[in-house]
């Protein structure tokens, strides 16, 4: 199912070669204003063809809203959004009719929906149909952004180069703001240099290279969530996971607190000021599911770009045979540099859908 | 919320020290028989005091079944089940009323209830509320069994002790078997003597220690689980950190497959006879959020025990300053060996819903 | 499904001559002060044997509430309450088991569950699995009288004898208050003599009869609610449907009003002060799917009780073949004088969600 | 909320005045070839202007399908249609922004969005909104035709002057075919002169009337449907009032049916060869809130059109004070006639998914 949400519902439809991709989002308060020109920096930077790091295919991938909008304010009516499908060329992916590309979903849907499911460019399993997703991040994080709560993601790592982390406790409004416009967003712009390096060589080589993205949300309000199933751990990964090529996710400390003890790992509370604070930020900001005002910090797992040049073995599901499949389409060395914007919006959705949940959202 | 689930429900009640505890499973499909010795059975694993390295509090943790079955076999209606509470000692837990013990949920849940939530035992954020998931989960499993379906976890690691990992692509019943009986489930059993020693050093040291879940699914067919937000990630994830003290979960090759290139982390298809399959399983068996036939893998982080003997500081929010916190509770040092059962559990939850959604359950 | 709401979930489960009967209500406000003697004063209203127009069976129908409650307040947790079965005498339903009473679930329930349901005494589709309904309606009832709503129902006919009708635009707090106390609950005290004498004229003819109810809502704030599928008729009738024998519902003039103009039909708004009202409810406080702040007001249809004591055709389907049922089972003439409580309950659970869907509950 | 649905999803988007309105359908088995002449027929049915009982506001209607079908079937994602507006004469609704329409939803959407709905023309509230659900109930009833289901209403009635009722045991196909092809659907087509002529004697007279819709399903497999609150009434009802103007709900002999006895509304079961029917249909051919396997029967009342031209009564909600308005826009003197297909393509949307939930919708 490709619906999300409760308090606010995330409708995404498309297939990357069909008419066209969009969204509705249904639960939006009414009378926020939208920065069309903010969407369209959003959306431009997971747009392919702006960064050298990514695929040469353009998309104008203009957003045309169709409701819930009315002098440029939400109407509180469900808002949809259309982005017109151009410069497909379906040739190129001829022969993945019937010999499903390694580690893509081909495979899958083709057996999920019984042959009929639209094949070319992955159709709706698109990383594509993330450019929808962004559009309604953004619509959210500009709602988020009034009630003081900031997102921002940045390339934590390509392949073994890692970019430094965020510091759990205390994370400048700067900072913040200066990733949540980056194409490339690092902490330490250091690394730049030899992550374009190695994404150019695995270009040359005809491969690709995976890596991590560190998304943190800052401003948000202490005792947001709920226990089990509706907890924000819960809550984020259910829509991260809807994002093509993520294969892990991690809250605070993660895997690295796996190997601690209780004294290293438990984060002290203290008073600052009046505010209860903790002194780290191993719990990533997220106790029991539930907010603790503390910056919420997760890390996500891209996968390497499953589309290389490289000829692969695979099979032909047609002449029921093993086969030799070589990929001539146009495809991103790295996904994890536009995938941070998709991180980001992922994240909005959640932190909405959590903040109406527990009436935090005001009117 | 602690309800899940679409096609089958899980509704989950209760608090530490209340009345009792349970679950209500509504959407089993009819006529399944129980068997209330392998239910007990999955119980146990779980349950505190059967195994050395857990806690000594006693649970009697036996489930009383008060619908949904007649002569043994569900009728299709709602199955509730009721564990009572007893053997509790509130006394052990008054001084954290007003200081909210590090790392826990005391300090959320009193924001989130406004004070009201009750917090002797952990409350309902206590991981006894764990034994009702493992109780639906046995119920599930045992339905899943009967087609060939298989869920297994281990111990993956305690501290830096690792023990082996699934072999991806051949998995042996055997295996699968042995290790969904364990109480301390290893692959590799020599592993068993360090982890013992590092978590009685830790129990001995007024301190815990964290580590890794790996569970596995086999049997699970191919074409099950649905694009972006109903993928088999998303719907594991969404229960999964339902668990407490979960605080990251990874599919397949996961966050060091992000370190890959796509050359080796694609997994190759082939004709194994008949039937399509990989040659390696760093996709942990689903592509695009569906199965691939091959075994799903995935593994979650557990944090260290949050309740330490040693002493922390914390804060008194009563009198809105800091202060020393001293916990005197009975605790586990290492719940992760408590944990495996549940993941499981959580696993069976996950798979009999997405099965259910693609009417691949049977009658 | 037996589970229902999205802010306020509401789980039941149980069969008639099971263990026992239940609810799981998760997502109540916290701190919220229950008055047992309130909640088992609604129970009583519907339970069997305390009024001579019902059924002689006796139930303790004591609930015993296992968590979410702590000195006698929410916790915000899930409140799981449980009635256990007595009194049951399941020869009574010996042969209903292969032939399917006349407008029963008997028939659709074997098809339904493949025969594994359990059929004692209407399993899981009796009337007895209303009494967990009332239970929640009467926690959610007094949560919604501490913010000015109150709720109550009458019979407004049992046959062809019908009471007044609530007065749509004024509506007395005494009548209120005096309706959801009552067991025998007319608007008009003289129809109880005439009504009490069609009733007990149909139990000597080993018949039923059939009649309606009516409820209002009042102090509904106004702007409630949401358009289209989530409007307050939407969420009303998809709660109140699941009373058995309910076949229909109306809204202020309802089918009455679909024989009238326009000009004859339509509310005019007036400012009473600084409130707008309407100087008619034909809507019956509703449009749009959205409160006006007029009392809401709506009518369900219940047919008589299935269960008579005169023979009736129908099938063996053991043998198949046609045969003649003689039911001889305890059982209600006129199922309508305990329905009222029920449809109260109903509208309390509609209520209670659709207040918290808009933020209008409160803390 | 705008989404209804579990196993097929609806969403439904845009105000009447926007740029465009639509619905995505998400969870349609895939490979159903759709019959776009035949989905045109059903929105032609709903379209104003066609009859000249109608307003005569012309719509193009004519959806643009953006995603979810290739070479004319559906591929498994979601589907969505947009249809542009057209043809809006905003002027038409100045002064409605102050002072809102008896019977309409201005007041109340006012209320619920705090001003900042578009009240053009009713916004998202407007009857306009029920094409795209004409659309999904069309692409629905093609996929539910080839499982040998058929659906059709007709006007019950308009004002006083009724219609035949459908014989409840025996629906020919033929009626069926014919009512569900119909701008004017009638039973006995002698009704049809008085009918129009008190539809035009309203118009005439600056009026307007009300009436009823009855709706057949034909072919319904028996078991089919879930207890409680997923049974088939609450999910017919819980869609059917999402449309404009139904103010009540009835199945089977419904409120007629609660002032019979239950030896005369109880409906035998008999063995017809070797199927299972009953010898009247009072029931509606639902029991327990599953299918009998005979035709599902139900009526909905619908008010009549608020906006008349006479003069009425309203407040100036922006000078706080009492006035008159004069509506001078378009409008349908009688919204039965167009309401017939849109009951109809409710009654689709809830069988589809009733049948899903299931598993009786086939591969």
């Amino acid at each position: 199912m490709s619906s999300w949400g409760n308090g606010v519902k995330l409708s995404v439809f498309g297939e990357s070669h069909g008419e066209g991709i969009g969204a509705v989002i249904d639960g939006l308060p009414p009378g926020e204003e939208l920065d069309i020109d903010g969407i369209l920096l959003q959306m431009g930077r997971r747009a392919p063809g702006r960064d050298k790091a990514a695929t040469p295919r353009l998309e104008k991938d203009m957003p045309e809203i169709l409701s819930g909008v009315l002098n440029n304010r939400t109407t509180g009516a469900p808002l949809c959004a259309v982005i017109r499908n151009n410069n497909t060329r379906s040739q190129d992916y001829g022969n993945i009719m019937s010999c499903p590309r390694p580690a893509h979903a081909d495979y899958t849907g083709y057996l999920r929906y019984n042959g009929f499911n639209d094949i070319r460019g992955g159709g709706h399993f698109s990383g594509r149909l993330t450019a929808p997703i962004v559009f309604a991040g953004a619509v959210c994080r500009q709602i988020l952004g009034r009630r003081g709560i900031r997102i921002a993601a940045h390339i934590a790592s390509v392949g073994g180069i890692e970019d430094k982390r965020f510091c759990g406790t205390d994370i400048s409004p700067e900072l913040m703001e200066r990733l949540s416009c980056s194409v490339f967003g690092l902490i330490d712009p250091n690394k730049e240099e030899p992550m374009r390096a190695l994404i150019e060589e695995c270009r040359m080589s005809c491969d690709s290279i995976g890596g991590t993205v560190e998304c943190a949300i800052t401003g948000m309000p202490a005792g947001a969530g709920s226990p089990m199933f509706y907890g924000i751990e819960n809550v984020i990964s259910s829509v991260v996971f809807g994002i093509p090529a993520v294969k892990g996710i991690e809250f605070g400390s993660g895997f690295e607190g796996s190997r601690l003890r209780g004294s290293e790992n438990n984060d002290e509370f203290f008073y600052d000021g009046d505010t209860v604070r903790t002194r780290t930020n191993n719990h990533g900001g997220i106790l029991g599911g539930i907010s603790t005002g503390m910056p919420i910090i997760f890390r996500t797992a891209i996968k390497p770009t499953p589309s290389i040049a490289k000829k692969q073995n695979t099979v032909d599901i047609t002449k029921g045979e093993n086969t030799v499949l070589e990929i001539n389409g146009r495809h991103d060395p790295c996904i994890v540099v536009r995938a941070v914007p998709v991180v980001e919006a992922a994240a909005a959705l959640a932190v909405i859908n959590i903040l109406k949940e527990v009436n935090m959202l005001g009117a």
